[in-house]
C-alpha cells in the first residue's frame, strides 16, 4: 500500500534511506530448496555499485550484504529472505546546505508536501541507492528463473547516450560483450563515443540521459496474466519505477503506431519440432505445440502473455538531476535561492542502471512464473 | 493474483468474455456518500461504444449498464458497486472458423498454451470489449476526483494516427474541441487528415496505429507512493494494460534521454500566492506552499509524487490485429492455414481508446488520492 | 481493503444489499478446466436458502443464480467467474419503521457512524443474505478440492442449540445423517430436542444461539502458511466473518488450556504404508512419508500447516438479533424508541449456517491448496 | 502470499529463524511524523523476552533492537521502518539430536512435508521467537493509536492457567495490577495459585496451557470493515496466528450460544452527552451521536464494526509442546524413536504471551484506523 513492495507471489519489500543506517529488504515467497549463489549475488551488486569506473559517482560503497534469514545450509527455506547492506561512505555534511532547499528535478518538494517531514541527506528514501536492494532481489530471481529454465537469458545494455545510438538491432549484436566496457554497450565503437560524451558532459558539470534495451531469450510460454497484469504492463511498471525512467516501449513500440496491421502483425509458423516423442493425447499435443513467428513486432508477448519468442523492450532515462552547476530554485519557505552543486554524483545513470533493469525484469518474470502455476488444474 | 483487479483502495475487478452473457465489474473501496451521476457514466460509455461513427466497428452495442449494488437513493453506500453490461449484438457464428485457428497478433495461441482451453468467440477474455467495464469504473473515479477537487481535468486526445501528427503542444490546443470530431483530435485540420487516413486504410482491409496524449490539470499535490508505486509507474501499468498499447512516456519521455540535465531540469519558483491568509505555524506554512516550475519536463511528477503541475503522458497503440485481408497462420494442431478476415472491427483503435485512457488515468488518481490519506499522522 | 474480498489466489469478492437488486460475486483465480457442476452448486444454495423448513425464516427466495462469465462449454476458462442472484421476495415496506431506528445487536448504528449513510432495508450490506454468495463460491471451491483430492470431505453439523448438546465425538457419529433432519444434527435423538427447543423459542418471539462443528477428512498434507496465515488462523477469520459468529476453537480448543503437555501432545507413529513402491531417493522417501498421530488434539494442524489428520473445529453463534418482542432502543437522533418485531426471521441461525461454514472452509482450503503450489521449487 | 505479512495499510512483515542470524521485520505504512518512543518499544520487548522470571525459559536474550530505516530525528518518515534483533544466546548443539526427529505437537513434520527442507534448530521459522518482531510492531501500533486517541487502553492479562481461573469480570479488576506479578494476572490471590501451579508442572518436566483475556477501552467508533474483514474476524486471525493459540471468542462468545436473543441483545441508550456544543447540521448531529449499550454482550463490535463500547476477547493457549519428559515419536525415515527433553523452554506460555496478544490487537486496530480514513467522502 505504501509502495515499498513489488510482486505478488515472489514479493520484494525494500527499505532504507540513502544516508541512514542501512538499506535492504525482504524477499518473501521464494520457493524452498533453491541454492543461494552468494558470489553471483555479489557480482550483480558489483555491477551496480558506485565508484566502479571513471564515469560513475565516486561515492565508495562496497555494497557487501548480510543475509539474516531464510537460508539454511546454502538452500532457501521457503521463509522470508532478509538482507541488509550497511551504508558506509556517507557524508551527511555534504547535504547540510540542502536541509531547507528544494533541488530542481528532485523529490525534495514533493516529499515535504506529502509527508511533512523529509530526510534531506542525499534524497533519503527517494535516492537511487534503494536500487541496490532491487539488484539483490533480482539476483535471487535470476537464480530462481535459471533453476527452472536454465537456458533463459536476461540481458540489458545501453543502446543510447544523448544522441549517440546503437543502430544495430539486438539480434545483430553480441550481448556477451556488454560487460566488456564501462558504459555497458555491446557495440564497441559506439561505446567509445558514449564514454567520451559522458566525460565531456561531466567536465561541464552537467549530466546526460540515455536508453537501455533489454532482451529476454528462451522465455517460458504462458507467463503473464490477462487484463491488468499483462506481462508487459508489469514490466512497464517495474521499469518506470526505477529512478529517472521516463519512457517504456516493447516490441514495435512507438514506431508501431505508424505501422499498418499488415506490416506489424507477426505471422505464425509451427516451430521446427512441434511434437515431442511419445506425446499422444490431444491436450498433450496442444500444450507441446510451440509456435514461432516470422517477425517479432509483438516483442514476445501476445494478449499480455509470453509466446516464447524473445521479449525485448526499451527504457528511457532522463539526465541525472544533480548538476555541478549553479541552479535557481527555492527553499521550503518559498524564498529564491541559488543552488551550487556539491556531493558525488553520476554524470549519466544508464551504465549503472543496466543491472537494475535486468533485476526488475527478473523479478517480474519470477513472480509470473510462480503465478502461472495455477493457470490450469493442478496435475 | 489472476490479473483482473486494479487498484489498492479504489479497487476495480472486471469480468466477462466478448461474446459471453455479460461483462461488468465490481468497484470496491469507493467512499460512501458520493452522488452517482448515471447520465455522466452513460455518456462516458457512449464515447467508447462500438458503432459510434463511420471509422469504428459496426458491432451494435448500446452498452447500457445495470447497477446491482452499492448505491442507495442516488448515493454510494461504501459497499461494493457491482455493475453489468449485457452483450447484445454478438454473432458467435462469425467466429466458427476461428475455433482452432491462432490468429496472428492475437492472444489465441498464448491463451491456449496458458489455460489449455479458450473461448474463441471474439477473443473471449482478451477482447477489448472488457474495456467498457474500465470506462464505467473510470467514470466513477472521475466523479470521486471531481467531488474532491472540482477543478481537476483529465483530458486525452488523439495526437497521432499513422504518421499524421499534431505538432502543437497540448498547451497550444483547445482540449475542449476533442469531442468535436470523430477521431477525437482537438487540432481540427489534423483531425481531417487522420479521418481520411483511417478511411483509406479501412478500404484496403488494413488497420493502422496511433498515439494518444493525456493531460491532467489541477492535480492535487502529493499523489503517488515512493519506490515501486510511483504515480507514473502506476500510470504506465494502467496504460500498458489497455489492449494494443505498446509504449508509454511521460514528461520529456524518450526525448529526455537526449537532453542534458541543465536543459531538462525544471527550475522551481514560488507560486504567485504561496501563503494563504491566516496561516501561521511553520508546518502550516510548509504545507500551504505551492510551487511552480518554469518548465515542466518532469510531467508533473517528481520522485513518483505529483507536484501540482500538469501531468501529461503519451501512449502508443499498435495497429488493430484483425485485418480484412488474407494472412498466413497455423491452427492448434500446428498445420498451416490461410486466415480470411471476417467480423466487424475497428480500422484504428485510438479514437475509441481516448475514453479508456482517461478512465484508467482517473482510476489511478482516485486510488492514489485515497492512499494518500495516510501519508501523515491522522489529524 | 474494504473487506469484501476473501482469499489470496482463489479470491472471492461478494457484493449486494439484502433488499437491493441482486447479490452475487466474482471468483477470480479458479484454475482453467474445472467442470462446473451447476446442479451441485444449486443444491448447496438450497441448503442455505430461506423458507426451507418450519424452523427458518419464511422469506421466499429461490436463490437461483446466473453465471455471467468465466465458464465456456461447461468448463472454467481461468477468467473471473461472475455470478448473480437476484433478490425476489423483498418487502422493503417491512422496514419503513426502521429508517431511523438503531436496532439492538444489529449493525445499524455502526454503519451509520462509519459511512454516514445506510441502507436500512433488512440490514443492507450487513444482512446474512450476503452469505448466499459465499455458498456459491464455496461450492466452486468444493468442486476444485474434489477434483484435486476426490476423497476429501468437508462436513459441518449442528452440535449444540441453546444448552442441548451432542455429547458424542464427531468420530462416533454418522455424518451422512446430517441432512436427514431440518436442524442438521446427525445425532437424531438430539436433533429432535433441538427442533423442539427452536420451536418453543419461536413461539415466544425469541431466538436462540448454537454451535456448529466442522470436520474435514482426507486433507492434503502441507496446506497453510507459517506465521500469520496459519491454516487455523485463516479458518478462524473465515468463520468469525460469518454473521453472528462469536467464537472459534480447533483441536483441543478452550479445553486444551486446562491440559498438561503430556496429555495434549499427540504422539507420532508412522502411517501403516509409509513408503510407496518404487520410491527411491531420500527426498522422495521423505515426501512420501505419511504420519499419523495416536490422538488428534492438534486438530490436524501443526505450526499452521495441515498434517493429514482430520481437521475439526467449532464455531459459536449468538442468538439471532431480530426478536418478535418489544425492545428498548434509540433512533438516529438519540431519542428513545420502542422497537416492535416485524419481518420474517430465523429463530435460530445454526441450521442454515451449516452450509455457510462448509463453504468458508472450502474456500480457505482451496486457496491454500493453490498457494501451496509454490512452497518448493517448481518440478 | 507466503504468510509473513499482516495488515493492509499498516503492514507488518516479519522474518527470521529461531537460531539464525537475526529476527526482525519491516513496518510499512506507518504515517509520517509519529514520535518513536524507543524506551517504550524496549519496555514492551522486555515484557516478552525470555529469562524474565523463574517461570519462563532461561534462554538469555536481551532482545535489543536496531532500527535501520524509516525514522529521522526521532520521527517516522513515512518510509518503511526496518528493525532487527540479533539472536545471541543460541545453542544450536542443543538441537543436534533433533535433526531428523519429528517432535510431537511441533511443526517439524509439516515443515518437512511442505518445504522438503527444514531448519531444525529450535523450530526455525515456526518458533515463537518470531513473536518478538510482532511485539516491536505492536509497540509502534500502540504509539500510533495513542497519538490518535490518547485515552485508548489495550490491556491483556492471564485469566486462566490450567483450571485455575479468575472468576471476576474484567470490569471488577484493576488491570493496572497485571504487571505486578510474574504470571501477569491482576487478581493477586489467583496469581499466586497460578505461579504455584506452573512451578509444580515444571518440576514434573511437564507444561500447562492457559487463557488470556484482552480488553480494549476507549476505542474509536467505526473501526472494522463489513463482510470478510470484520474487526473481530481480523482479531481472531491475529490471535490464532500466535503460536499455541487454539481458541478465540469475543463478547458473549461460546456462552452466548446458550443464550436467548432477549438475554443477549444489548439495548441501546443515548450516551450521556450525545451532542457537542455548536454542532448543527443533521449529518454532524448523526456523527456526533455516541451510543452506549446497557449490557455489552456484543463485545464492543456490531456487524464487524466497533461501536465505542469496550472490546474484550479471550484466547486459549494449549500447553507448551516441548516437555522435559520422554515421548514416543518417529524420525524422518519413519522409524520410531524416543525423544528426551532438552533445551530451555517455558512450562507455560501465557505470561509471556500477554504482550504478544496486546501487540497483535494493537496492529489490528492501527490498521483498521488507517483503513477507516476512506469510509466516507474525503472532507
Amino acid at each position: 500500500m505504501s509502495g515499498n513492495t513489488f510482486g505478488n507471489i515472489f514479493r520484494v519489500t525494500t527499505f532504507g534511506e540513502s544516508h541512514g543506517v542501512a538499506i535492504g529488504g525482504i524477499i518473501d515467497g521464494c520457493p524452498a530448496g533453491l541454492p543461494m549463489d552468494i558470489d553471483f549475488i555479489q557480482s550483480e551488486l558489483d555491477r551496480r555499485k558506485p565508484g566502479q569506473s571513471k564515469i560513475t559517482t565516486q561515492r565508495n560503497e562496497n555494497d557487501e550484504f548480510e543475509i539474516l534469514s531464510g537460508v539454511f545450509e546454502g538452500l532457501t527455506l521457503g521463509s522470508p529472505i532478509a538482507f541488509i547492506i550497511r551504508n558506509q561512505d556517507y557524508k551527511p555534511s555534504d547535504y547540510d546546505n540542502l536541509k531547507n532547499v528544494y533541488r530542481p528535478a528532485h523529490a525534495d518538494y514533493t516529499y515535504d508536501a506529502k509527508y511533512g517531514i523529509r530526510d534531506h541527506r542525499g534524497g533519503g528514501r527517494s535516492s537511487a541507492r534503494e536500487t541496490a536492494a532491487r539488484v539483490f532481489a533480482g539476483a535471487v530471481a535470476k537464480l530462481l528463473m535459471g533453476n527452472h529454465q536454465p537456458e533463459i537469458k536476461i540481458q540489458a545494455y545501453v543502446s543510447q547516450v544523448a544522441s549517440i545510438k546503437v543502430e544495430k538491432k539486438y539480434s545483430e549484436l553480441d550481448l556477451n560483450k556488454t560487460e566488456s566496457n564501462i558504459v555497458r554497450c555491446p557495440d564497441e565503437s559506439v561505446a567509445e563515443k558514449m564514454i567520451q560524451q559522458i566525460e565531456e558532459v561531466r567536465k561541464e558539470g552537467d549530466t546526460i540521459g540515455g536508453i537501455i534495451t533489454c532482451v529476454i531469450q528462451n522465455v517460458p510460454v504462458g507467463l503473464g496474466e490477462p487484463v491488468f497484469d499483462k506481462l508487459h504492463a508489469d514490466l512497464a511498471k517495474a521499469m518506470m519505477s526505477i529512478n529517472a525512467a521516463h519512457g517504456f516501449e516493447y516490441g514495435s513500440g512507438f514506431e508501431g503506431a505508424e505501422k499498418k496491421g499488415s506490416e506489424n502483425n507477426d505471422n505464425l509458423i509451427p516451430s521446427p519440432s512441434p511434437k515431442e516423442e511419445g506425446v499422444k493425447t490431444k491436450d498433450e499435443e496442444r500444450s507441446a505445440l510451440k509456435i514461432i513467428t516470422m517477425t517479432n513486432n509483438a516483442g514476445g508477448i501476445l494478449g499480455g502473455i509470453s509466446n516464447g519468442m524473445d521479449i525485448y523492450f526499451r527504457v528511457a532515462f532522463k539526465p541525472v538531476s544533480t548538476l555541478m552547476q549553479t541552479q535557481q530554485t527555492i527553499d521550503s519557505n518559498g524564498n529564491k535561492v541559488e543552488l551550487k552543486g556539491k556531493g558525488r554524483h553520476d554524470p549519466c545513470v544508464v551504465p549503472r542502471a543496466v543491472p537494475i533493469v535486468e533485476a526488475m525484469a527478473a523479478i517480474v518474470l519470477a513472480d509470473h512464473l510462480l503465478r502461472n502455476k495455477n493457470s490450469k488444474l493442478i496435475p
